[in-house]
């Protein structure tokens, strides 16, 4: 049997568009002489909709489309993912199903059984867990379709501690008594660095376990935060991986399951290259779905800025990036240079707005209201508060949208002026530790120095006052991340971080300011996420709590 | 039986705080001859910690009050709300239960079936369901246990569309076929100006249906958003109401159950002083559990700020809250009168910070990127970001948590100004439609003017350029916040709005502004919810999607 998988990057919402792409793969399977060709989770209305799903016009918009892409299914069937009708009057209202098109027609639904309902996850908000498993035959073979988490029961379970099964039923212990000669998994599987190699050995399992082929069909590009890597690939019954689609781009391959191994794999990257291409496709996906096509941001010299700028105009092209130069009387003339250097071998174009004058109309309105009062974090402050005027002024006067440059040791310790540096429409580095920064900065410049050498090897300042150093009021970034790593992506606790041997006094100093800036991370931008715990929806913390320690 | 409800103020994670408090209510329930007394969910916790129930060491901390709380109960038994493991190696790690706790130690435990995961609830995120109905038996009566949602089976589905039934199972069937002598319900269910009357319905409709008299016990307090109202009540098994406890206050009462009637019941009061009581109760609450005690926001003479000032006051009172009057070249006399009138009134101190030398140098040193473009949006946005600079600096300097002061159909439409008026540590008006905020600045003027009169009757006005008036740019405030009321909170289509009968121009400007402004409310404060749909964890949209029309 001859099966073609469609790795394609939906927009949330746009049924036009979704439809197009899904009807153009289809005549591409079909022209190929594929039986079936295979698409993604929730695929005709893009992963996630959130809570569109719980609009009624929302839900018959997507029927239609599924009904007119059924009406192109002749000669060939599809798998085509979106949000079905629970038939029982008790229950969610909707199933997360995969709908199987054949002879122009919806000739059965499958859907999915375990709802992931944790981290970035929210399905169970929306959708009731299967409970029915019903193989489809075609061309004499017995197919079970699964959706994404369905698949994962054996995961080790990521939310704290050694558990056997998130969940109570295994759908391929459900499916595979009924001997299918192959399951399908629509997914809709998000990348973090860890995610890839995680999949793959699921499957792998899964495969051997039952002693059936499997085919995985992912999602691929950014929904806001959330950046969907691609990757499909099949693993046959002997757990050995036989075909692999490309990485972070759209793509389509067919596959003769009985014909045995073919080993077309992508070839292997490295995390940072991984890293890379997510951010650059969030970027990309972000600017293109919304509308927009134009950035900016401050450019200080600083580590952070340099990075953004570089993938902003990887994924925007230089023309479509302009950034300010933003001096305050602590900047470092090497600050200035390194910028204008960085700025000018990308070919972006900059402008220089010194900040003093504005800073000094501040210091003089708020002079008798601060009277005999020492400088303080205010002043500080102020200055940040004014570049991110200054850059929302551009935003509006332009229409570029402003890109945040803050970085993971940064947001997870407060270490950030609310309404100030942490202002933008997206974070790109948001996900990234100051560690990581530097990582993937060395890798942006490993064949020739594109980030001035001199911007990477200065140590970090916010140059909010006179010789500031970020050492001044953190730890060294190596340790600081050490211990963020442990507490906020590992959920270890005080106790075992201080066990694993870090000072107690800067562990609970760490833990602390983490704990206290729940409520700037509430008010901070979207985040690209790559990591497996990232900051915005997937850590979900109280902002008014006492926190153990 | 003689039976102590405790309807108690908690702070999430502050297990001494909430451990004390909760042997306090034993030991004054032993003194008055008590055989059980209840409290609510989660109580030695506090509702919701949200993923601190993923931290092994918040779960650790409350087994160890459980145990010590367990330790007073001599004499006297008491059902206390808190996490529990999953004693299966299957599904999620805990369950959300109430601990039976007689003879200084745990006797059992009775875990929560219906875990609500919509809206502003995210209980599966964190929880297994309970399959297991025991009752408990004491002094010669059975009694079963069930916790909040446990109640709502026969709930009228909110989210969308007709449902019989959001869940399979129904809790006071499968208790209800061991005759119980009576059901308690421990009980977290946060205030809107429905749900006093839909809690109560449901609870009768329950004693009723199965025969039996219940005992409800709710949280009281706010925590950050979600206000509990308290108002905890036992109907008997004819659903009659024969004791409430006060709402928004904490309180404690005794009941014998089986004596009859005893119809204690608390006064009626009218939706706009609920509200009232809702909106100061939970700025005392955000204030006192986050260890501040002192406010700051911007008077401009409007309703909304007026509003939101009377509230502060009456909160944290007047020598706690200071404001700032923030006047441009646009603001009218009249505005400024009305603000220093308020201020004067209410004897809270204020200082007077024109924006015109600030917004002078910002408009200088954009002078040349913004050569020969018009005025524009930009320089509007501009003025308001001053203010919420000069806001924060005053909040920096003195430690106020600064006020924020938007109303919901601002926050709907996207009228208003990210990074300026925008600012703030909690919205408190957020929730209200301008109409309601009119409303409750009537209720509040409803002995003596309070808020000045002009301030009432004058046409709202951002003042960000001459002569402007929100009318510019909106529909009438009755228009919008009606179209608003059936898009938000009742989830009707764009079609059906039409057809109840509003012009479809108006209604397509409205939905459209609505959903571009989806990246605004991202990053807005909490707001303190009063309505059964309010912006914030409650809503989940996406940013970068195309949303049905």
């Amino acid at each position: 049997m001859r099966i073609a998988l469609a790795q394609l990057n939906y927009h949330v919402g746009n049924f036009p568009e979704n439809s197009s792409r899904i009807i153009a793969a289809i005549g591409k399977a079909k022209g190929q002489g594929a039986h079936l060709v295979v698409f993604s989770e929730l695929s005709v209305c893009g992963y996630y909709p959130n809570d569109l799903l719980e609009r009624l016009e929302f839900i018959q918009e997507s029927l239609t489309a599924i009904e007119k892409i059924a009406s192109c299914c002749n000669g060939i069937a599809a798998l085509v993912g979106g949000p079905s009708f629970n038939p029982s009057p008790k229950g969610k209202m909707l199933f997360n199903s995969a709908f199987f098109l054949k002879d122009g027609a919806i000739k059965s639904i499958h859907s999915k059984t375990l709802l992931p309902t944790y981290d970035v996850f929210d399905e169970y908000r929306h959708f009731e867990s299967n409970k029915e498993f019903n193989l489809i035959e075609l061309n004499g073979n017995k197919i079970a379709v699964t959706i994404c988490e369905d698949l994962w029961f054996n995961q080790k379970v990521m939310n704290a501690f050694a558990r056997e099964n998130l969940y109570a039923t295994s759908p391929m212990e459900e499916n595979c008594r009924q001997n299918p000669d192959l399951v399908v998994n629509l997914s809709a599987s998000p990348f973090s660095y860890h995610q890839e190699r995680l999949r793959k050995d699921i499957l792998i399992e899964n495969a051997v376990k039952y002693n059936v082929p499997i085919i995985y069909v992912n999602q691929v590009g950014a929904q806001t935060e959330l950046i969907f890597d691609g990757g499909s690939f099949m693993v046959d019954q002997q757990g050995k991986v036989v075909k692999e689609l490309a990485y972070f781009v759209e793509d389509f391959a067919i596959i003769d399951t009985l014909d045995g191994e073919t080993n077309q794999l992508q070839p292997q990257t490295e995390t940072s290259e991984k890293i890379y291409q997510a951010l650059v496709l969030g970027i990309t996906d972000y600017f293109r779905k919304s509308g927009f096509s134009k950035a900016t941001l401050g450019l200080s010299g600083g580590i952070d800025s340099a990075l953004t700028l570089v993938l902003a105009v990887r994924a925007l092209g230089a023309g479509n990036v302009n950034v300010l130069l933003m001096p305050s009387q602590y900047s470092s003339d090497h600050s200035v240079n390194d910028a204008v250097a960085l700025a000018e071998r990308l070919g972006v174009s900059y402008e220089t707005l010194p900040i003093h004058a504005i800073a000094a109309a501040f210091d003089e309105t708020l002079a008798s209201t601060f009277k005999g009062l020492p400088n303080d974090l205010t002043e500080e402050n102020i200055q940040a508060r004014v570049r991110g005027t200054l850059l929302m002024a551009f935003s509006n006067k332009f229409g570029n949208i402003l890109l945040n440059t803050s970085n993971k040791s940064e947001a997870a310790v407060g270490y950030g002026t609310l309404y100030g540096d942490m202002n933008g429409g997206l974070s790109v580095l948001g996900d990234l530790y100051k560690t990581e920064v530097y990582q993937l900065s060395n890798y942006i410049n490993r064949e020739e120095e594109i980030i001035p050498f001199n911007t990477l090897l200065k140590p970090p300042s916010a140059e909010l006052r006179p010789d500031q150093k970020d050492s001044d009021s953190l730890p060294d970034y190596d340790l600081l991340d050490a211990i963020l790593y442990q507490y906020i992506d590992q959920a270890r606790s005080v106790d075992e971080i201080i066990a694993s041997g870090y000072d107690e006094v800067v562990v609970r100093k760490v833990v602390q300011m983490v704990n206290r800036n729940e409520y700037k991370r509430f008010q901070a931008p979207p985040t690209l996420r790559v990591s497996s715990k990232a900051f915005g929806f997937g850590r979900k913390m109280p902002i008014v709590a006492r926190y153990p320690l």
